[in-house]
């Protein structure tokens, strides 16, 4: 029970179903003095829908962000920040026929077994659409930290099996798959085209890089900055992998190979992915994580309904092919929360350290 | 700060130093009435140190643990159960001439960076051998388990590059690498004692299997069961890269493909790794997890010291070829915590859902 | 940071301002399939503002609560429940005087010295009408403990030195100050007039009684159900001290006297107000909470501005006489709020100590 | 269930029976480079057992402390602090005659309530004897609060029904009853020897004064600094009532006088007790608590056995006459780790609105 809050000093907790009146985010711990308005966070939110072609929704998502609390005369007070976004155009009836059906791949099952009941409407709270107040409230923690200069970017590396070799980071705001390789863009959407044609869906992997995330950041041991962005990432729903750095090739590499060797002018290379012993090292932030098909395709599937009879469905509806590139800034969103969290802690730390003395009013 | 404490009802907090008096764990959350001994969690602690051959320090940690509270007359309480283990062979004049100097791979720079000091014997906090305290805390946590009958087996799938293919349960702990294929394990210590004559380390991957884990386990959104393995997997020093199932290679698959449907008698298969929408799904759990190489390797290095000269180091002392095998009990013992938690957490969904009745002693 | 959250399993987390868009609340972790209306958690919002008579802020609030998610066809979902309120009246202009003076007895001195930015409108964060929250919160709340038959009930047994001494839990519910003794209330409604006449305010005791609480409730050490429900009461604003059972009484009395015997039929008194060892022992719950005169009166008040200058200042406006009865019910929130929280906690120990068993979907 | 940990940023977590092999603390959270000693923690451990007069228990206690991690050459290094007193004069054997008797006023039959099983020697865990780890762990707070020159001092202005009127800051660690008033002190004296003789026990009330608190601690709006004071304190296991400031004074107060007027110097005097709107106002902290009379006096007492059976026993064995002397350094420890999470806190908040640069080792 009670599994929506994520964060220790900058914490956030969010609600919503697919198809329920709404979605959204409470942002607690958001420092004060920061600028912030519902324009910032909704120009976040735009990056979740990034085009009007082939591979995402025609559902006409609004998403207009209304902000509720937290800030006075377009300044943050340090109280919670609410974030709501109305669902606008519900349309649950299309999922009507999958009433009394478990959806393979999807959360149908598990979430009846968890609760005995669900909401059957395009997945409840286990639909995709939850992200959004993720993004919402993402946009806060981008808020802060840009007053560190530390950005984070998210793009697509692999779509269906086609890979970015390129990393040209102007590149990813051009194009609806936040893909940094033209090349592979061009690949990528060919792709799609003709798994749309199949009736069939694609997976593929999102790289995430932090830049100027500094030295010092995240809590031994179990709130290590790689555990903590572990849970953030995997806490998305279509999340099967995450890689640091090297990831998975560490497991060829020799020790002599793998450790990034030290220069009086800093590490000579990244293979640790910035962190070591979970801690930043004020290395650029390198993350993979690899994102599954979207399970609703329109391909014939066997599955059984609530009475444990066989049956085969189709699934209409408007869907996505993938789940990328939707995904890409609800993973900024993620990598944003956990930082942002862990620059506050690591603040108290250094504070404390320099005996940062308190402001007095009157005189002692 | 503060961030040694994992869970929620089930909740472990550790504490300790390579080369301090003694590491240990407080288990806070453990249910009442269970049978607990030293003895039981003794035998946990010696699959850390799986045999005398090559591939282990030579170090003689005996690790006998020392339960403090939580127990009385063989039974737990419901109270906190406090282990220790005592540091019985320190010799930390080893680390003598590394005290100035950052240690490629380690995590002494991202520790002073944090701290503004560090206990450089034998990385202090961020060593392996902290997890001597989470497998204690694991052995609670198996106790728990085993009264669901969930099964926890942690194994060796790859070592620097040799793939294990056979999955025998039976063969893993009758080797010291806790590999499930006989014949991968005899290349794994051809390569092992290849390595070590090189003077170098490997790395590897671990597969976690769990079985009889009920449907149901995990809390949405940001607790998914996914997303808190993923955490206190990622805690685990080594860990570089975390599967779910199918993991990366779902950036391949086909939504077709990727889905398992589903028969009356249950998954027709199991790419899912028996999470759906991060909730159990009753499949048995299967996650991969890369382990970096020890970067305690003989070879020399590149690296700085505190003054940040530029220096060349050799590592001496007593080292692994590779933190497997005994990472194999530790991402055990991470992965029973997290069950243990979950377990708890969902009973008390289920209990409420039954409006399971509370004892009384007087007649109402 | 982030201190806007309360709860382990049953978790509240609320936002809002006096005079901002709106307040709402985020209730985590309330189990499935209980029936759940906009309708039931009004009509506890209804009790925050019991009538129209003298001792009321003539303010014309409706807070119309609107539930936002988690409740799917009449029945919660075990998903977050949104609960929002939106400020209709707000009319902050009346604040713009004050906008850079320190209120007595108010939080804007120390909102100030915390954020070095404050919302002077009402109050802000720190008004009184934060806590229309908590009761919508405490709705939920209310629903868990129904299911067990647990009530609380909270009524007025001093205003502004009045007593009340019988204890009419009809009465209650019969009169707008919630006090359980009919003789006591004609008392306090003439002194709350001839206060009113005076430009002043008062203070008052509040009694919760809460019963059919089973036993067993509260955790040592620190999560003590004493201790819960001392925090949580503590947190409401005007709050200025705490009693259990005979609470400051305990100073004068002996051992002999204090302890309550046990009989065949049960404890032969209850000067411990159904708490031993801070866990609920199966008596009724009693608690006394002082709560302090609302600090804006129409007497003359010397204080300062942001410059330091002394002024003087009478606050117009439209205020109560007392915080009674407005925050009874939110002390009746609070209050089940925490044992909302307590009897999940506790359920999980019961239902481990039982084994209760998972349910299965196919066959073994 | 996990109800052993306190604290958000510096967080304790404790353990141990009062007849178990030994207690102690995890001090998580204690920022790096603060000089810290085994000698320095006894100090505090020795002040909870202040004399050999009457009024104590006979029992030897040598509450030896033992540090066994996060202090490397004498400074703290920002890891775990475990600090365990093993107990060394157990004689549990005095506990057989009550093995299945539920004492009056103690947590016998709450404990057994709630876990189905108790240790019934000398009341297990919810023993005053825990004490002991919050008393070791509030050592470690003290170290913090001191580096900003906070001081806490608590001492008894009630025993038995004896007041102080005196507040002889001097006096208090001059007398073992931590009484801040000759006088007084005298007459509590000749009290306890009354009671004594009487075979009975006396309660009290103790006043805690904390000088040098900053303006701008505690979290709105439940992690107040008044709401988390009020858990921290009511989680000590004799505490029945809590005030801050005026305490249940504000009933009979009118809004006129309540307030504090504030000059260009400050505020002109202390009802609120150093909280507005729960956040300290740099005014001196105040608070009272009222504390039971220990349970177990020698008189007769009714109660009955596991059986049900009503019995009559006389408690034997070595006892107080009053919690106090003993809880008074536990108050004091309680509210310094409540002051120290909640600096670290705000330096969090302070250190951000500053924007503090975090070190870089490398040039930009």
């Amino acid at each position: 029970m009670a599994g929506n809050t994520i964060g220790t000093l900058f914490r956030v907790t969010t609600f919503g179903e697919s198809h329920g009146p709404a979605l959204g985010a409470i942002v607690d711990g958001c420092p004060p003095g920061l600028s912030l308005s519902e324009e910032y966070i909704q120009e976040e939110l735009e990056k979740r829908r990034p085009g009007k072609g082939k591979g995402e929704t025609p559902r006409k998502e609004k998403d207009k962000v209304h902000l509720l609390s937290g800030v006075f005369e377009g300044l943050t007070t340090g109280t919670p920040i609410a974030l709501i976004i109305y669902n606008e155009d519900p349309q649950s009836s299309a999922y009507e026929p999958l009433k009394e059906v478990f959806r393979p791949g999807h959360a149908d099952f598990t979430y009846f077994m968890k609760y005995g009941i669900r909401d059957h409407r395009g997945g409840g709270r286990a639909s995709g659409r939850e992200t959004v107040a993720r993004v919402a409230a993402g946009a806060v923690a981008k808020r802060i930290l840009e007053e560190y200069n530390i950005e984070v970017h998210a793009y697509t590396i692999n779509l269906g099996g086609i890979s970015a070799h390129a990393r040209d980071l102007n590149f990813i705001y051009q194009n609806r798959l936040f893909c940094p390789d033209p090349f592979a863009y061009e690949k990528m959407i060919e792709k799609i085209e003709k798994t749309s044609k199949e009736g069939d869906t694609l997976g593929g992997i999102v790289e995430i890089l932090a830049k100027n995330v500094p030295a010092g950041l995240g809590e031994p041991v179990f709130d290590k900055l790689s555990a903590e962005l572990a849970k953030a990432i995997c806490s998305v729903g279509a999340v099967k992998g995450f890689e640091i750095g090297a990831g998975f090739k560490v497991a060829e590499m020799k020790g002599s190979l793998n450790n990034d060797p030290i220069s009086s002018q800093g590490f000579l290379k990244n293979d640790a992915g910035g962190l070591l012993g979970g801690i930043s090292s004020g290395q650029d932030l390198i993350l993979k994580v690899a994102v599954k098909p979207i399970p609703s395709h329109r391909k014939t599937q066997r599955t059984i309904n609530l009475l444990k009879e066989e049956i085969e469905i189709q699934i209409g509806g408007r869907h996505d092919i993938s789940a990328i590139p939707r995904i890409v800034p609800v993973l900024s969103a993620m990598t944003r929360i956990v930082l942002a969290d862990h620059l506050l802690r690591q603040l108290a730390v250094l504070a404390f350290r320099k005996r940062l003395p308190f402001p007095h009013f009157f005189d002692a």
